[in-house]
């Protein structure tokens, strides 16, 4: 048992300023942070949602760099789309951190400011969590949600002949990242810097899609369209086929140093969803998408019969889509 | 993006490994490992808990002289223990690693299937997780329970006059660390070692307890009773007076190198629950307790009127206990 230097909090103190940060919580638990675990009441009529993601320095963030506020919103921002994924609605999060001895107090307050409005906005409340010395700041968020039994929608579901849909621009955040680390002033490229530091999780676009019967399968795009889409066509026993001309191309991606088409399709943290969509009702969904978010849903592409394979068409000349996203036993950035 | 040495295992295969050893899950849910998100039915009849710990290799155990399996084992016991702490069962737990490159398939393997045993013999599905690259090994596991509403106990139900009641015997769990860390032969320490590293969440314990109306408050010892007595006595708004000549010494503490007493006050990890317990019931309680359980509920004190202190009464000689738990922003071991 080695004493080092007292830091300027204890846990009890810390407990207290991240209760103050999150604020009233965005609906009534029955037992919030401060207690050994936290209570709600579910809902009966809905299943119940639970993901967990881990966040580490230097792997998905760099605390040098980033402020606190932009990592701790970014932290919880990613769990919630897990939730939106499967048609569902955020509840709570529980937040273990591992700390540093270097983070004070303004660092805590700045990292549960951002992590709380995000929250606030999308009616999650912060539960509860645990803290912890690490040798880097380590974030792994946990959010629970709920989702109408009949609304909920899993990786699987999608069948030969469905229209790959997603719900927005791809490859923004990965051209964000590029722009951040190559050091360009980052005023002609907010929106890219934006997508990369500050994602918005598709929980309405979620819901919607959930709720329409002829969307049969949903899942967040995380890892990159080609690692995220070769899960869903191996879980639902098909081959997905995307047509690279069709591909939205966002005009700031053509303003950075790489192909706009290889961060369209490896980029990852855009944290669009993609939608597996009945081919005769595609054009209807679309469009009362459109007039419910005024964004359009896009097609990209086609399933077909296979067994998990991901294929670039282009006019007619077939090519194998390899997994270039984001395996993290595979590759650090 | 810096390429490093592929590892034998990509994340969708390591997957593949953990559904394997995980076996069925202790109970059926909607949707288990492999979607962005698990989904269970909650009992509407009942309050969903959560809790979330994380273990950082070097600061709660060290991989290099610990089991994978232990390692796993422990690591939900410690959540599992905060379920107990409310009066509940588990149902499910998630589980984000954070992993370094030097981990084979057979140390995941047996991390799994250290974690997998106890989760099925305490009926608690591993419904889903995260897997990142950190620079030590580090675990977040987040457990969701549930509890009848009448069952459930807070840290905050301690009333003046309680006794305060322990459910087994305090101060192994640091004996055995102690055993350890001085590389003394265990064999004639074996009760120790085991309280240390395969510690039991008092579940039925708990489920017990919290369905006694006589039992008003209750809480897990993991940082040292003199640390977590101190939360319940605080969050009740009352003061708490140990006894310490009539608390149990194990009689394997007094074949230690270090002073019971401290060990039995300060030591953590033991993983036993509090009870605050209506001085006219105790007696009651104890009784069917020990007819159900076989052990005893120990009294170690009582709650007096008070803010929140703790108090050593050695033959009305009165001290005040400081707490010498674990905090995690104090002190490193």
């Amino acid at each position: 048992m080695r004493t080092i230097t007292r830091p300027p909090l204890t846990e009890d103190a810390l407990i207290a300023t991240i209760i103050e940060a999150c604020g009233a919580p965005a609906r009534p638990l029955r037992v919030g942070i401060g207690d050994d675990a936290a209570a709600w009441k579910p809902n009966p009529h809905h299943l119940a949602l639970v993901t967990t993601d881990m966040l580490v320095d230097d792997v998905h963030f760099r605390t040098c760099d980033t402020r606190a506020s932009l990592i701790g919103r970014k932290a919880l921002a990613k769990s919630l789309s897990d939730i939106a994924a499967m048609g569902g609605r955020p509840v709570l999060a529980v937040i273990a951190l591992g700390v540093t001895a270097d983070l004070d107090e303004a660092w805590y307050r700045s990292f549960y400011d951002g992590m709380g409005s995000l929250a606030r906005s999308t009616r999650c409340a912060i539960a509860g969590g645990d803290i912890v010395r690490a040798p880097a700041l380590t974030i792994a968020v946990t959010v629970i949600g709920e989702v109408r039994r009949t609304s909920m929608r899993l990786r699987s579901g999608a069948r030969v002949g469905d229209v790959i849909a997603v719900t927005g621009a791809l490859g923004l955040a990965a051209g964000g990242l590029q722009i951040i680390d190559s050091g360009t002033p980052r005023e002609r490229f907010d929106e890219l810097v934006m997508a990369y530091e500050q994602p918005r999780p598709r929980i309405d676009d979620g819901v919607f899609l959930g709720s329409r019967r002829a969307v049969h399968a949903l899942m967040d795009i995380s890892d990159g369209i080609s690692t995220d889409l070769r899960r869903m066509a191996r879980a639902s026993n098909v081959d997905a086929v995307i047509e690279p001309d069709s591909l939205f191309v966002h005009e700031a991606l053509r303003r950075v140093d790489s192909d706009p088409l290889d961060l369209i399709l490896n980029g990852g943290d855009d944290y669009e969803l993609i939608a597996s969509v009945d081919a005769r009702a595609f054009e209807y969904v679309a469009r009362t998408f459109n007039a419910r978010f005024g964004r359009p849903l896009r097609a990209v592409g086609r399933f077909e019969p296979g067994g998990g394979n991901v294929w670039l068409d282009r006019k007619g000349k077939r090519e194998p889509l390899e997994p270039g996203g984001y395996d993290h036993l595979r590759k650090l950035r």
